[in-house]
C-alpha cells in the first residue's frame, strides 16, 4: 500500500471541503472512494467522512460487505464510524489524528477505534497517527 | 408520550420489511420518520433502522440536529446507531430487545447503548426493554 499517497488524498478531499475530516476507501492498491464530512450540507448528523465513505463503496461495488478494502481517514473514526467499519468488514483503518487530539478541538465520545475493535472481537488491521502532523492542521485551519 | 403505539409502529415498519429492526423518530406526539433495516437492499452496511431513521429524520426538518426528537427501536441501538443518536443530538432512546438478547440471534459488538452514552458525557433519556417481548418475535421470526 502507498499509503503516504492515500493519506494525502484523504487530507485533499478534506481540505477542498473546508473541513479537517477526509477520507478515503482503497482496494487493490486503488482509490475507489473520496468523501469529506458532510453533516451540516447533508441535513445528516451521520454524515462523517467515513459513513459517506462507506455507503458510497458500498454503492460502487454493489455489495454492503467491504471486504478487501482499506478506509484511510484524517481523524481516528469515531465509535458511530469505527462500528460502521467494523459492520461493512473493513480489512483495515489508518487514521492521522487520534480522538484524543480532536478533543482538543471539539466534542468527541470518549471511546477510541482500538476499545470498539476489541469489543467485536473482529480481526482488523488498525493503525493511528499516520501523517498525524499533515492531519493536524486541517484541525487547526478548519475547526 | 404514548410509548406503546410508537413501539408498535417500530415493529410494524420491521415487519413489513421482514427484519427484526425498526425505529421511528417521534416529536411533539407525532410519528415522523419509519425505518427498518435496508443494508441489504441499499448495499450499505450503515443503514441499520436507526441511522436510516435519523438520516430521514434531519432532511425532513432541515437540521442534522434533531433536538426535541426521540427514537424508538426494536432493538437497542449498536454502537454505530447509538453515537450517530448522541451526535444528532437525540433527547431520549427507547428500545426493545437488549444487545446481549440479540447477540444470540446474529453478530454483535458488545458495547450497550448505555455505555456509550456515558463514554460521551451527554444527557439523554434512555429506557430499555419495553415490550420487548414482541420485538423478540421479531428475531425469532426474522433472523
Amino acid at each position: 500500500m502507498d499509503l503516504q499517497k492515500y493519506m494525502q488524498a484523504a487530507i485533499d478531499i478534506a481540505g477542498n471541503h473546508k473541513t479537517p475530516f477526509g477520507a478515503v476507501i482503497v482496494k487493490n492498491g486503488d482509490i475507489l472512494i473520496r468523501s469529506a464530512n458532510q453533516t451540516k450540507q447533508l441535513n445528516d448528523a451521520t454524515a462523517h467522512a467515513e459513513v459517506c465513505a462507506l455507503r458510497e463503496a458500498g454503492k460502487l461495488l454493489g455489495s454492503a460487505r467491504l471486504t478487501g478494502c482499506s478506509l484511510i481517514t484524517t481523524c481516528e473514526p469515531c465509535p458511530m464510524c469505527m462500528s460502521a467499519a467494523i459492520w461493512a468488514g473493513i480489512d483495515e483503518v489508518v487514521y492521522g489524528c487520534s480522538i484524543a487530539e480532536i478533543s482538543r478541538f471539539m466534542f468527541q465520545i470518549d471511546l477510541n477505534s482500538e476499545q470498539i475493535l476489541k469489543a467485536s472481537g473482529r480481526n482488523m488491521a488498525l493503525r493511528g497517527h499516520f501523517m498525524a502532523e499533515e492531519c493536524k492542521t486541517l484541525l487547526t485551519d478548519f475547526s
